[in-house]
């Protein structure tokens, strides 16, 4: 496997965003997520996803000139339009303003508008705990899912963000609704692997492992399925109502393309600073809670009992030390645009 | 089936609260939450739940005349400490607190501590958009589910709510993490029918529909699995941090019985004000994202897509008329308390 240093990997996406028109410290920051999501572990939403990124920019439906405009504030709360401006530096904005207002008042609320898929949500809740804060986040999308009880793709799988400082390894959750992203279908498609827990339902309205006939039918399910569904409406209508946005509905029915994924999507980023609120980060309180989980009985002989985000610090630690592992093709597709 | 109406349970229940240490106005407020849950429909946790309210309080777990404490204030953030009173007294308190500063503010947060099972949570939801206000709340609970990949129950349960407002009809999602209750569990066992999903474990590891075998081995699963127990984890840290009360392994460990439910929980309510941050509340964008969700193709011939809370009015409508239906047995328990 072809492994890339970190550094390679932002000097080489670095050098492709100048050349699409990105100033300096913008190419900076974005080629900074992008990498840190590879280092991460979370490869499909870093160097692999980095061509659809460029694409969607030479398509127009991310404008690398935009910045984020403040409609309105009130108290902790400020509300802005993403002028379809690139996804992930907008939403950093936003966290960095939630963030900045949690350190001032406790906590901050901030909503964003009109902008663009926000690439690893991850991201945001880790830079939340960067700065000590609980993050919380999620973003609206485009119909991915059935709602319960039907067969057609009205709901988002709408990702959701929650993130815990701690300092020896915070506990981030980043999780879409949908119980399998349509990657993984594929991947257990090619593979010819049966999915570990049902993923969605085949063509005759069964609920089923098998991947192909999910892909076929096109009805993947929602985590907890019925509760999932109830959930993605509510996330959707709160970022929707809140932003000033397009909900699932106006961003299906706004997509200059089935294939512009989060485009004019909804987004809110909250971060709430504990020592400020409360007088104190309890550590110990996290430490003994973890450890608590994790000395669980494993439910197989060898197994391990992991919290949220810390394999992402074993993948984050590994890639650091021995390099990045990277799809040949993509690395290529990537050195030479 | 026997039915009585609200105003009949409600005066009931207001007679037996007097009869154990209530005041006239915490009896009305107590009373009227719990028959307004067997009014919406959650049998479970209305009139069903009320004789162990009342043996929670015999047993002095749950203290009559505590009110909740203000610990600290910052901003738009209050701290209470719930000094073990009635879980639904001390959290319709707080909803209440974060509503009073969204209407000053835009929003609110209020967490609690020390406090009592709050029943049903979903009143909380409702409570927040009967003000116009988007709710968002939740609270942890003892454990009552085995961490992913392992048998030893660990996580709580840790009911979520959301709640949009609506004219015509609010969306409240008032959902716990587990797939079932153990109630639900409890009552396939009894009517000897498989569950429609996955709903746990059996003994020997494998998932199953089998509810007697899942109360057996005592697996039950949290939603979407994986990402379920993840999602349990990080609420309950969230919650314990800000309120610095008791984790679910606090209250594990503190609990006086296994079967004090709720015990010293940690709550916390937020709500928002859409007219007041945004200017409006965009009713238009909720009644499309309904419609759009109701217009999908059903699943099964005749069948009818629901969004969240739909079921909750439609009930409260037919039991305003037609009465309460009620256990004769519970009411008749009731009856001579």
């Amino acid at each position: 496997m072809l492994t890339v240093s970190f550094e390679q990997m932002k000097k080489e996406l670095v050098r492709v965003l100048r050349k699409n028109g990105f100033t300096e410290q913008k190419a900076d920051e974005c080629a900074q997520m992008f990498a840190e999501t590879s280092l991460d572990g979370v490869y499909s939403h870093g160097l692999n996803r980095f061509p659809r990124f460029i694409d969607f920019i030479k398509k127009g439906w991310v404008n690398v000139d935009s910045q984020p405009e403040l409609i309105n504030q009130m108290g902790n709360i400020e509300r802005y339009d993403g002028k379809l401006g690139p996804g992930n530096l907008n939403a950093k904005y936003c966290m960095d303003r939630s963030i900045q207002m949690a350190k001032e008042n406790g906590m901050g609320l901030t909503t964003i508008r009109n902008t663009n898929h926000w690439m690893r949500g991850g991201t945001y809740g880790w830079q939340a705990v960067n700065h000590d804060c609980i993050g919380i986040c999620w973003t609206n999308t485009g119909a991915s899912m059935p709602p319960w009880g039907s067969k057609t793709n009205k709901i988002g799988n709408n990702p959701f963000v929650l993130a815990v400082p701690r300092k020896n390894g915070s506990v981030v959750l980043d999780m879409s609704l949908s119980q399998y992203s349509f990657g993984q279908l594929f991947e257990a498609k090619r593979n010819n692997k049966s999915l570990p827990v049902d993923g969605g339902f085949d063509s005759e309205g069964k609920l089923t492992k098998d991947a192909e006939a999910i892909l076929q039918s096109g009805r993947v399910i929602p985590i907890g399925y019925w509760k999932g569904s109830g959930l993605a409406i509510l996330l959707d209508l709160i970022v929707s109502l809140l932003s000033g946005g397009l909900s699932t509905q106006g961003m299906d029915e706004e997509q200059p393309s089935q294939n512009a994924f989060g485009y004019a999507c909804s987004q809110i980023f909250i971060a709430i600073d504990p020592l400020k609120v409360s007088g104190q980060l309890n550590e110990q309180l996290i430490d003994e809670t973890l450890h608590y989980i994790k000395q669980a009985e494993p439910a197989s002989e060898g197994g391990n009992v992991y919290y949220p985000g810390e394999g992402t610090l074993m993948k984050r630690k590994k890639n650091l030390k021995s390099g990045i592992p990277v799809d040949e093709e993509v690395w290529k597709e990537v050195q030479s645009m």
